[in-house]
């Protein structure tokens, strides 16, 4: 074994993130949060699940409405998207930064300008840590027509951005494989 | 709004996902399956969660031991990954396609030939949908010494692959700003 083993540090966790912006309303105005803890519960129907330090703003909104909405940005709303992780909604009404628009839900506020939008339901908050984790359905999905080809959703079009442990926002780099494809060219020794 | 308005489904899920393989032992025997559903619940302390289908062979292993391992691939172990996601455990031993060890935790198996590997102990196990949620604590990371650098990760070393829902595997690409930082060049309309 040539690896070094090291503390459970956050800094030390390799895999990629999503960048995601969630929103809620907190006295009937939008707030929002960058997060990069974000990922599906299930596919089919399909689940996800945001974690938020207890303290945060935006923790309060979602806990009053039971909903929230995950915004999916590219590179072009970079500044925006970093800038509503950086700045407290205890302190700074961020209601204005974005356009946004309502669905099914009314209380998850969907930015307009990113390419993706979600509105989701909550069925249950965990504590973990530091952390409420707030499991949801995702009741509609919003696309840019332009992100759209024959129906479906064309990712490279959509260029969302990864976020690493240290620290730097990324874009998606080229196609290494398929899926449920390229394992099949094993060969497995006996 | 000029976004159209889709079902709640999988592929229209616009967001990148992590690629990793998760591990545990069955009768003894170490077995993999390849998971996109993969994320962190806190990051103080480290608590990490993984989704599984609730019929697979993997959560059979992990239910008894209430261990996993999550083995973080770069693109030359790629063939290797997605070929422990095709074939099932139940009627396949995979316990050979990979040299593992393990840590503390004892049972679960992690993977020598990626670049990251860690091991987790459950603490909860809900059901979402299809899927069995298994949160849990994260005891240990290791990682190989060349992807290390003063002590910390570099992520480019690390080269880990994302998913999409398009089925491509994909690299992390250029860096398009750092967090906290970029943030700050925001100016509010007021």
């Amino acid at each position: 074994m040539k690896k070094r083993k090291l503390d459970p540090k956050y800094n030390f966790f390799a895999a990629p993130h999503p960048t995601v912006v969630a929103g809620t309303f907190v006295n009937n105005k939008p707030t929002y949060t960058t997060l990069g803890d974000f990922g599906i519960l299930c596919a089919y129907p399909l689940h996800v699940y945001i974690a938020s330090v207890h303290t945060h703003y935006l923790n309060i909104g979602i806990k009053e409405n039971m909903t929230f909405s995950v915004n999916i940005p590219n590179p072009d709303n970079l500044v925006k998207t970093d800038y509503v992780g950086i700045v407290s909604g205890h302190k700074t009404d961020k209601s204005k930064v974005f356009d946004f628009f309502v669905g099914d839900l009314k209380t998850a506020p969907m930015i307009d300008e990113f390419p993706i939008t979600m509105e989701c339901e909550v069925h249950d908050i965990k504590r973990v840590g530091r952390n409420d984790v707030f499991m949801a359905k995702v009741k509609n999905i919003y696309a840019d027509k332009e992100c759209l080809e024959n129906g479906d959703i064309n990712m490279d079009k959509v260029n969302p951005i990864t976020l690493f442990m240290d620290l730097t926002y990324r874009t998606i780099g080229k196609t290494v494989g398929i899926s449920y494809q390229v394992g099949k060219n094993f060969k497995p020794s006996q």
